[in-house]
């Protein structure tokens, strides 16, 4: 059959909640380990070098687009990388080590600059990659939001429960406002130079918000998303908000004016899309683990995802979370091809 | 004022929902390294050598009662003890390392024998912490749910997501569901022995449980625990059920057969009593970095705790986690002791 929309136009209808013939399909970490093609080109570049290189950066960005076809380029870059510019003194272990983190009102001031001079090399893989796409297929920027990023650069290695941030929100709630409203800052910042490149479509990641009640939310995560968003331009593409572990926070989420929340594989799509009625668009959620299953077993996986989110306003198919290090290839293009195949 | 009833009474009848003045309160992993006098008796004894001393972990379970009167002591152990006994090579550095994990059916064989021998130190430690106590003070045993118990073991070092325990549901469902089988008896032993010794109160931690969807955990985790609660005596001590990140399981959790449902810090308690109504009492829920703020602070949201609490059919008041290694001293009193002036 003949696409009524090209990619892009699919990704935006979707995420605004307009009529489409099937979800569009991409995958958190597309562009990562599991892929040869991609250890391949890691063999002559780190991470951080990787991320770096705009040509490197686009190269690895379309692999995974060469690949299975997805319908959306994300591009390769890290959260962390304006905090890297801003003098965190970062490194990758293959995880994220900071070796300076901030614990006291003075280590703030390390903060100075701008996050938009640290994200020039991904803006520039952002133009880089639409130039070798085209118009039609979508590119996907993203940020860290303000919590997530935080809790990176409070903890020389990130605690599963986020200790030195959550203990600072308790003991000295001021400082940990003062460092969110700089983290707020210095999101909008990433997200804004990656709209000046051309970005269709903006992810922001708040990863580790779902560690916190409703009320410590809306308390501090939530009041320093906020205001990244009120730092964007007024004119901006869609933007989507991931949080993992996060069902209880899902109607906070669907009234921050975003248009997608992307779900994590833990909440069922089917009843996140009637708590959120028409407010949002969803994102998401099969299983990353169920790439492990057989090809038919994903199939049928894709198929029931496909149905649930046709009770959401817009859906966009892809995982809860990022694609883990040893998916095996086959699991991905199945899931792939079998959102692909659903058109009606 | 005279109290109505001892504490074991107290904790008893706030398990079952019958009527107290007060909540029972006491906190997960209350023995524990932030105590000094916990750190000077460590100096002679690793973790490991600890648990399997009886003196030692009696006398150690003893030591938060001694300090700050909480209503009941929980004994030292880990819920890893029996697998340590039953084959897998188990360290702790500090956290727990398995040297040789579970991979395939074969390794299931190296889990032969009776999980109450490697408990019996921790039976014996019960006895003697209830010598010492009299019968007026509930001792608290303890065992990891099967999910969980299967986490550790097939991983070197767990991983955030239970990456090899997760795949291994969708790659090979007839093994996870063995392997889960026999944890099913491994914590069924665990606790049938901590019974006999005369345990008040038993908590099954199923801390991983959180990870999966409603769906899965039917499918896995929670058909495993129903398994480990069919194999306990007729007439047990009451149980409390304990899942990190898993307000999306309440009622699943309510509806196991268990007198107490323990929430963590993410779930509003008294929303929570909503969910589950009669069906259990609910343990919770402090967040345990709440600690970290000033005493004033503390005993105020000891109080909402509390007044939250009396919208559960029983509560127990305590953390939603476990007390963490640098929690200060004085915010543990705080919490203990604003929950004990709460009687009304």
């Amino acid at each position: 059959m003949s696409a009524a929309w090209t990619p892009c136009e699919r990704m935006l209808r979707a995420c605004r909640g307009e009529r489409v013939d099937r979800p569009p399909v991409w995958l958190m970490r597309q562009a990562g380990r599991y892929l040869p093609e991609y250890r391949a080109l890691r063999e002559r570049a780190s991470f951080l070098e990787s991320c770096r290189d705009p040509d490197l950066a686009a190269e690895i960005s379309l692999q995974p687009w060469r690949r299975f076809g997805v319908d959306a380029v994300v591009i390769f870059s890290d959260i962390l990388l304006p905090l890297g510019g801003l003098g965190l003194d970062l490194a990758f272990q293959p995880g994220p080590v900071v070796a300076n983190p901030i614990r006291a009102a003075a280590d703030l001031e390390r903060l100075a600059g701008s996050a938009a001079e640290a994200m020039a090399p991904t803006a520039e893989a952002i133009r880089r990659a639409r130039q070798a796409l085209g118009p039609d297929v979508p590119v996907i920027g993203f940020a860290g939001a303000p919590w997530t990023l935080a809790a990176y650069a409070t903890e020389e290695r990130l605690s599963r429960d986020l200790d030195a941030l959550v203990s600072m929100t308790w003991r000295e709630p001021a400082l940990a406002d003062r460092l969110l409203s700089r983290m707020a800052e210095i999101s909008a910042e990433t997200l804004t130079a990656q709209i000046a490149a051309g970005a269709h479509v903006l992810q922001l990641f708040d990863t580790w918000a779902g560690v916190l009640s409703v009320e410590r939310w809306r308390a501090f995560a939530g009041s320093a998303l906020q205001r990244t968003l009120a730092l964007l331009p007024a004119r901006r593409p869609p933007l989507i908000v991931y949080a993992r572990g996060a069902g209880h926070l899902l109607e906070e989420l669907a009234g921050l004016g975003v248009e997608v929340v992307s779900l994590d594989w833990r909440t069922d799509l089917a009843e996140a899309a009637e708590r959120v009625g028409a407010r949002v668009s969803l994102q998401g959620n099969l299983d990353p683990a169920a790439l492990f299953a057989p090809p038919e077993r994903i199939r049928a996986e894709a198929r029931r995802l496909v149905d649930a989110g046709r009770k959401a306003r817009g859906h966009v198919a892809n995982l809860g979370h990022g694609v883990t290090q040893h998916t095996p290839l086959e699991g991905v293009a199945a899931f792939v091809t079998a959102v692909q195949e659903s058109a009606s």
